[in-house]
């Protein structure tokens, strides 16, 4: 697990993933959005890790696209009037902010932004998708698109107004304002604000509060569930997941050793694993306009 | 209406159902589903009948289901692998906790809940789809489904992070924490507190705001209309329903009453009726996978 | 830009808009639809306009629908169990403030209410889809449609439970209770509340933050960007506009201006104007039921 822009460590069921070019401030590039891709497919695959934690090394948390590397998107490689539905099929062609927040939508286990700094851009609209928001005292945010000429990415137009309602998301978008720790937690963006030091103790002992007496198997199919059901058009459309999930895990060891702890009061031990004890049914979803070649 | 596990009481235009296995802190059985459903369609069909309060007798709410029950979801009766649709549209073999979900969605009544004390597993997701949840002090709420194996059902992924913002519903969801009235009502969940004795005063008093100088007719369509929309891609869908609902209820003798009640600054006293008043066009949704013949 | 019903004037980037009706507290008319959707028509035309105020003359904001007006629409025009979707799509049968609400939905400029008094029935139910909601503390505000025997309309349905939940959208909708501007705060409905003589000044200065160093085009795409993915089903549908923006935007004179005003730390002024210079997928929408050749 060496990558040139991340670092990763993996503990006490937790994959910490930190965004690692201090220098920069953790500007973003090509080469994160790769790393950060293949950080996700690990946290999925290894049954050990419970929960990601997302930070950043030094002072930032991310400040943007690095205008300055080689592969900054600053000039369009595709013609924007395309119509053709292959252009914008090809990952190639398309919002690599985008790419890496739809792998987050899709992800298995819990995601918590440990926001230690400036997180401007794409270093704010990243987040959108993970699970949490934790700040520093010292992080600062900024949608400051509309001041550089462009616009909202990272499919944030779906989620900031979800997370903060209609007018908390314009105003933000609208007026490229960099804001602290204390505006986002008043406008709903972030969970909890710490101190600096406090903030990875704090992102780790919620990492542990989920992965203590929860199956994995559970916390999986929980987070696709709500995520999924955020854009479905009737509830019933939850039930007819609901139905198949509750029928599946009903029958599982997992079930069984729920409830017989809870009744022997001890901690659980689940059996299933997430790696190979999904149930037959999932995943159930179309995903529209998803590239199985590449996977993005 | 005599019910083997709920009990109702009408008075003063409200139908009151009280979860009745106090013994048991009201654990939720496959006939409470049966006994729910069927005061919910005493509660539409009869006009007298203006809102409805849903409690706990004795110390709890709802305390999840009864794994002691005979009838108990621990084993699933069907394939949870099949993809035979007609399994699925099958009400007996689906989620009894997403039917009684979809009937309160389906509401023409307005549903208060009074959350007198604890409120677990089904006994938290079935007040989702209910209009309001005020909380004793004395209450407390679980979303405890991966604790127990299983997932989060009653269709509450649709319900849940559309009331309280998809963080704090992952937060619930995935720690399984049990927390009180307090931590429900800065999370959102619970619309206000109250000391145990002033639960149901102040769940009456609520009531009687929403039928006093109200239209039942304007009640029942409002209630379909806000929930309905909830899910709709554009706002043009309800501009569709708002203009033939304008007209309609524009041309009834309850607006005559509510315009001239509203010059001659008076009580209004409506005409209409929502068991034989309602338009010609309600109800106006395909609803999807509905089975008719069950009314499931 | 002479309007019998409304005023505008237009200095320092903004058109303010206000109802001019002082002697019936502004209360709506037929009329002031048509002026209305005109000033919104110069509104977005206008490069010179970067945002819009929308306000009321005399001690109201509007009062509703004026009952004593020729024009009320206090009986029905069309027959309301009429189910030919001809005589819905006409926009003549179909209710206008939701006429008035789906234009201001397609808007390009960032869109102010400045609530100076009460605000009751499409008074309040006109100003959800605008993107902020600014108040006097003599603002008062009503969706009293259950009061009057009607419902309630300008696709407020849609878009009242997106801002300020269902339980608080439920709430208000069924007791039709007339409330101030704090409780209008407290339940999410409005940004900030405001000493009378501050109102505007405080709208002023919004606007100004707005128009202060962002490129209009960017907060063009911004606007719809964000309304119309909160209907969208997924986060695809934002990643494939996404996509076509960043590209069309990143290869623009004004992504230019935006990166080197940024690196010169100097304020940038950007070339692009709405008027012409929106990129070549936009609109990238089908409307729903939108009668094209009306524009209603």
């Amino acid at each position: 697990m060496n990558f040139e822009t991340i670092t990763t460590e993996q503990a006490d069921g937790v994959l910490t993933i930190t965004l690692n070019r201090p220098d920069r401030l953790n500007a973003f590039t090509r080469q994160m959005t790769e790393d950060l891709l293949a950080a996700l497919d690990i946290a999925d695959a290894e049954d050990a890790v419970r929960a990601v934690i997302v930070t950043g090394a030094g002072r930032g948390f991310c400040a943007g696209v690095d205008l300055d590397a080689d592969d900054a998107f600053t000039e369009a490689k595709v013609d924007p009037a395309s119509t053709d539905p292959q252009v914008w099929a090809d990952p190639a062609n398309r919002d690599w902010g985008g790419i890496l927040a739809l792998r987050l939508f899709r992800c298995l286990k819990p995601v918590i932004a440990a926001v230690n700094g400036p997180a401007v851009g794409i270093g704010a609209t990243m987040q959108l998708p993970m699970d949490f928001r934790l700040a520093s005292e010292a992080a600062r945010f900024g949608f400051v698109f509309a001041r550089r000429g462009i616009v909202p990415e990272a499919a944030s137009s779906w989620f900031l107004p979800r997370l903060v309602g209609m007018s908390q998301a314009l105003e933000w978008s609208y007026t490229g304002r960099v804001f602290g720790a204390e505006e986002a937690l008043a406008g709903g963006l972030v969970r909890s604000v710490h101190a600096p030091d406090d903030l990875l103790p704090a992102a780790r002992a919620l990492a542990a509060e989920i992965a203590a007496n929860t199956a994995p198997v559970s916390i999986a199919l929980t987070r696709q569930m709500m995520w999924r059901m955020a854009g479905a058009d009737h509830p019933m459309r939850a039930h007819q997941i609901d139905s198949r999930a509750i029928a599946a895990r009903s029958a599982s060891g997992d079930a069984r050793e729920g409830v017989a702890s809870f009744l022997e009061k001890r901690p659980p031990s689940f059996p299933d694993r997430v790696s190979q004890d999904m149930p037959g049914f999932f995943p159930w979803w179309h995903e529209p306009g998803w590239n199985e070649e590449t996977n993005k």
